[in-house]
């Protein structure tokens, strides 16, 4: 789980990086005592905050809050929240605004709206 | 060695946080094939991309290519390029204009020109 984690994270900082933005992992998301997304990206004018996920499934949950944190260090070091997820090979591009809430508070994304609620990466760099 | 220099880097993140910047370690500094500091640090308005180092020795080292990458990284981040050494239990920040270049191209900070040269952590971030 972990492993396949951070290759996810691996493979859109690289996606970043061919865009022209600096992008890097962040050390111990999810175990730091600090709010912290998993990966930070910025070109100089845009700058986003990443919560990244890899499924194979047809659903991908975060955890409420795993979504405060993120909303939290973005407001503060000026970035843009963000959700990624790989479903199976393509990745989909998420704001928060646009995303259901379970009865127990998680956000979730479902592999069958992606096409619609989500946006390729092209268009989250445009 | 390591775990050293990653407790450094997580003092150094708790310090940004206590005076308002969003702070993150970044995973994989020196190892990822794409260029990083090993902290990065903003509250919106000011962003710094450090590199940092603790020592109890009179000298600190910073090699070529790390300078080069900090400051590759910076540009495109748009971030203030910065050093950061803990001589025993001291931080020091220098900007890399100030600093001497040795034969081989290393950067390198004294302990006895800290003081001189360097600023403490309340004058960078003010």
């Amino acid at each position: 789980m972990k492993a396949k984690g951070s290759n996810a994270e691996r493979q859109l900082v690289a996606m970043f990086w061919e865009k022209g933005y600096a992008a890097i992992r962040v050390a111990g998301s999810g175990s730091s005592r600090f709010p912290c997304p998993d990966v930070l990206a910025s070109n100089g004018q845009k700058t986003f905050a990443v919560e990244a996920k890899a499924t194979k499934t047809e659903y991908q949950y975060f955890r409420k809050d795993q979504i405060e944190q993120l909303i939290n260090f973005s407001q503060v070091f000026n970035a843009e929240p963000i959700l990624a997820v790989k479903f199976s090979s393509k990745w989909y591009f998420f704001y928060l605004t646009n995303l259901s809430i379970t009865k127990k508070g998680e956000y979730v994304v479902k592999k069958k709206d992606a096409e619609d609620i989500g946006i390729y990466f092209e268009e989250l760099i445009s």
